[in-house]
């Protein structure tokens, strides 16, 4: 048998590999476009921000290496152009001509490539991608070579781990995003803490605002943007967004979707004998049920397993999961990361979601190093099903991220996730993990022991409540919302009538540092016979969700 | 409503807490014996040590702080002597004498007492338990006054973290372990690794012996051991284990097993309107259905919070889960952990299982700072359910373990965590993550595309195999089992012939460094017709099996 594999990176290499462990006889060909195989693509940035020192390191096999170990023939500078599915046959340009080559079994893993907005100049020498090696070496030479300030167009993940590397290297950054915050699949209001940290580490932040133009000019170029202002740069780097790579297997007659790969479970095309994996077919994603691309290395490398399984013994391949969309971006200091799905993806499903937020600490309170994990998550209205979560935070993110994606992939309701029994001793958590904590508050929203309401809500709350903060008078003094009343919790139950008098008969919306001191307060008004309710995230995710306008909205007086 | 709690840490303050949330109305004392409440157990090692510097920093809540945000009525110096499950009434001793207390809801949380083995002289003022902040406090001054000779008795969790605290106080430490290695929970092949790391913070490891009796003389106690050595000592700590503290609860007549309280699935007591939660109950174990007392804080935590459901909204409250035993340890740079059961608990449990070791790197090998994570997992032999988990390493640890705790709540079998979507960029993991390959590694040997060797059985291996080493002539020189093939597994398909005249019939056991070069061999030999089988973990799992006797056992000629 000889199985044919187009792209040498991530689906298409974890499959050659599969394959070759399966089965010692088949004949194994992997065609490749570029001069690398299994390159180490995510770590481009940190070679052109210099943690990487190494561009060797980035190689994470060669077909040398690959011939020695699985006996692959792995063919660089190999572009397929062509399939024609009845003969089972690919074409493929080489630098000394077109080669044809037959196949039993066909593994398409050509990848995505970086979508090239309308923007005049675009072509200028001075703006890049960064996807290959070759791109990563260019950029850092040019760095080396006395770049000294850069435009990063698109502040997706890997437009802010370009803007990081960047700015390790000293370079003047401004990223451009033309979606309304940085980092779009994050929620606002922990997008603002990236943005704040990209502040921190140097980084200019235009969002919500297009790219217009790029003026190439003999010393650095110009980039134009929507509202008028230019932006001088030595180097461009244009990452907002990438798109399948498919036209000749589109060409070829295989059923595609929008421009992406349709499969099976098994990562069976609609031509006999042809499978894909990767960032060039749909996926299905694992909670809302949309149908999408998901350019992901995690979920491609564990698909291009699955179809060798389903290559070499048909019949007993575990089916592809349906992507939870795990990801995690590292952003100076913070590190942001999410699982499932966000409220933008909710609403467009139609799906009936509640939100909390917390901010619990990564490691008992009283160990040295304490800092909080930013927390959201979402949950089905009506069963509390584990729907999506996002953290943002100095430390403890990824781990709490990678224990709510597993929840969510084991199908658990927020409430489940109380039962967890996570490692716990100070330098790693606390008694009730932040996960655990997570899942009481969502407990407490689902059976009404809490009422939430949300710094979205803002306008429509200071003009129909009274807004109690129930912070201590320091607290108070340092900002609040013009107009509350400040009772602190520990003075509520002496001063209920206070409250009475205040609220003369609206509703009472409690507010304090982080929701914590707040549901304890709602808990005494509730019990009072208030309307009550308690700030899910309290004035963290108030200051948050208000962003840059924080400072003229609250008052200190 | 009275609501009466006895013991005010942990599992009791959690239930008093929780009670006032939902209740206002209530009255809720809360008796304790010692001086302080919901204070820092987890957290006393490190005040001893020197990371927590503020001896307040234990105290997470005083009664005033408990009175003013709860209104919890909290007395201190009362220790609870009698109860009256008729009269539904309790007896306090207290400093000023008996104080009788009436209740309609009893939440018995007394924990657990340190183990005092029969040894001669452990009386000894100069021995101390570590289990209260005047224990920290005392300990503390000991080694701020000059004491520079600690004997720990018992290296569990705490016993470790005791000797680790005083290592780092520069403190000459001798920890004494009666079971074959330290920490015992932990299977062996990993203890040996926290054996080697206290060693390499000074700590003198003394296992598989007893301590016999201590001399007390005037400037230093000596510790006898079972074979006649003698070490001499400032302090001595003594942490060999705890058991449940329910004297006055059994002579009550609530009923108990081998002197743990047993409780209903909501905390319920054999006694109407009393309930038991945390170190001093009886919990069945999640994985193997064994019924013992699981001293841990998140478990007793949580079960305080459903008590308190149960008392206040009868029939409402989610049931406590059985103790899944997650647990963690730091011992200098290296973090040790385990989650579900264990060999020796499955083995006592008689459950048929299988077990894998791997030792991926916690982040991307090209990323700097890479390190490996020493896992070990075990699953049921027929459908790969997974049954515990475990992992020693620099950095990852804690992580690996709660997604796998996750997954062992969740009820999935070790191939599904190949289908985890676990947050993945360079800093973070790897596009198969630890975990990922675990399940990938287990389903090979689920399916039996993969045989494994382990590293116990070397004995008869040796005897009966051809082992057959696969990593490179250089790795070999550093050190291979006497009469060994080497033949690396980038040569095996050209050199099968020699393996075949050296095996002479015999079964091939095939190792490498860690197991991935190797399971490609037994691929390759196992299609090309031979008996073989692949190292678990490979040359990294043997040598911390063999642990002190690696270096008699393999040789360098």
């Amino acid at each position: 048998m000889r199985i044919v594999v187009v792209g040498g990176v991530a689906g298409g290499m974890s499959a050659a590999a599969r394959a070759r462990r399966l089965d010692e006889t088949a004949e194994i060909i992997v065609l490749e476009r570029g001069r690398h195989v299994s390159f180490a693509n995510c770590g481009l940035p940190y070679y052109v921000g210099g943690e990487i020192e190494d561009s060797g390191k980035l190689l994470v096999q060669t077909p040398a290496s690959l011939r020695a170990a699985l006996n692959l023939d792995v063919r660089t500078g190999h572009d397929v152009t062509a399939v024609d599915t009845a003969r089972r046959t690919v074409t493929a340009q080489t630098p000394d001509g077109p080669v044809e080559l037959a196949y039993d079994a066909l593994v398409l893993s050509p990848g995505a490539k970086a979508i090239r907005p309308d923007i005049p100049g675009l072509d200028s020498p001075r703006v890049s991608t960064l996807r290959t090696v070759d791109d990563a070496i260019r950029l850092k030479s040019d760095v080396d070579e006395g770049a000294s300030r850069a435009v990063v167009l698109g502040a997706g993940f890997i437009g802010l781990e370009a803007a990081e590397a960047l700015a390790m290297r000293g370079l003047d950054v401004t990223v451009v995003e033309l979606a309304p915050h940085v980092l779009p699949p994050l929620e606002p209001e922990l997008a603002h803490l990236v943005t704040q940290e990209l502040r921190a580490i140097g980084v200019t932040v235009r969002d919500a605002v297009a790219a217009t133009s790029i003026e190439d000019g003999p010393d650095e170029a110009t980039v134009v943007l929507g509202d008028g202002s230019r932006i001088a740069a030595d180097l461009v780097v244009l990452s907002v967004g990438v798109r399948p790579d498919t036209a000749p297997f589109e060409a070829a007659g295989i059923e595609c979707e929008r421009g992406a790969i349709v499969v099976d479970e098994h990562g069976r095309t609609s031509a006999d004998g042809v499978w894909a994996v990767g960032d060039a077919v749909v996926a299905t994603d694992a909670v809302t049920g949309m149908r999408r691309p998901v350019p992901l290395a995690g979920p491609a490398n564990r698909a291009g397993r699955l179809v060798a399984d389903d290559i070499v013994r048909p019949g007993s391949a575990r089916p592809i999961p349906n992507p939870v969309g795990t990801a995690i971006v590292r952003v100076g200091s913070l590190t942001a990361a999410m699982t499932g799905a966000n409220r933008a993806a909710l609403d467009a499903a139609g799906l009936d979601y509640r939100t909390v937020h917390l901010h619990p600490n990564q490691h008992a309170g009283y160990f040295p190093g304490a800092t909080q994990v930013r927390l959201v998550l979402h949950m089905r209205s009506d069963d509390g099903l584990l729907l999506g979560a996002q953290a943002v935070g100095l430390d403890g993110v990824d781990k709490r991220i990678d224990v709510l994606a597993t929840a969510i992939r084991a199908g658990m309701a927020a409430p489940d996730l109380i039962d967890l029994d996570l490692a716990y001793s100070p330098p790693y958590g606390q008694a009730k993990d932040g996960v655990n904590l997570a899942g009481m508050l969502a407990a407490n929203v689902l059976d009404e022991t809490l009422t939430l309401w949300y710094a979205d809500d803002l306008e429509d709350v200071s003009a129909e409540a009274l807004i109690l903060d129930a912070r201590s008078e320091g607290e108070y003094a340092t900002g609040h919302l013009p107009g509350s009343l400040n009772i602190a919790h520990t003075q509520l139950r002496e001063r209920l009538d206070e409250v009475r008098e205040a609220a003369a008969g609206r509703p009472v919306r409690v507010l304090c540092a982080s929701g914590v001191r707040s549901a304890i307060a709602h808990r005494i008004l509730t019990q009072s016979g208030f309307d009550s309710a308690s700030l899910s995230g309290g004035m963290l995710t108030l200051r948050a969700t208000l962003g840059d306008r924080a400072d003229t909205v609250l008052t200190t007086r």
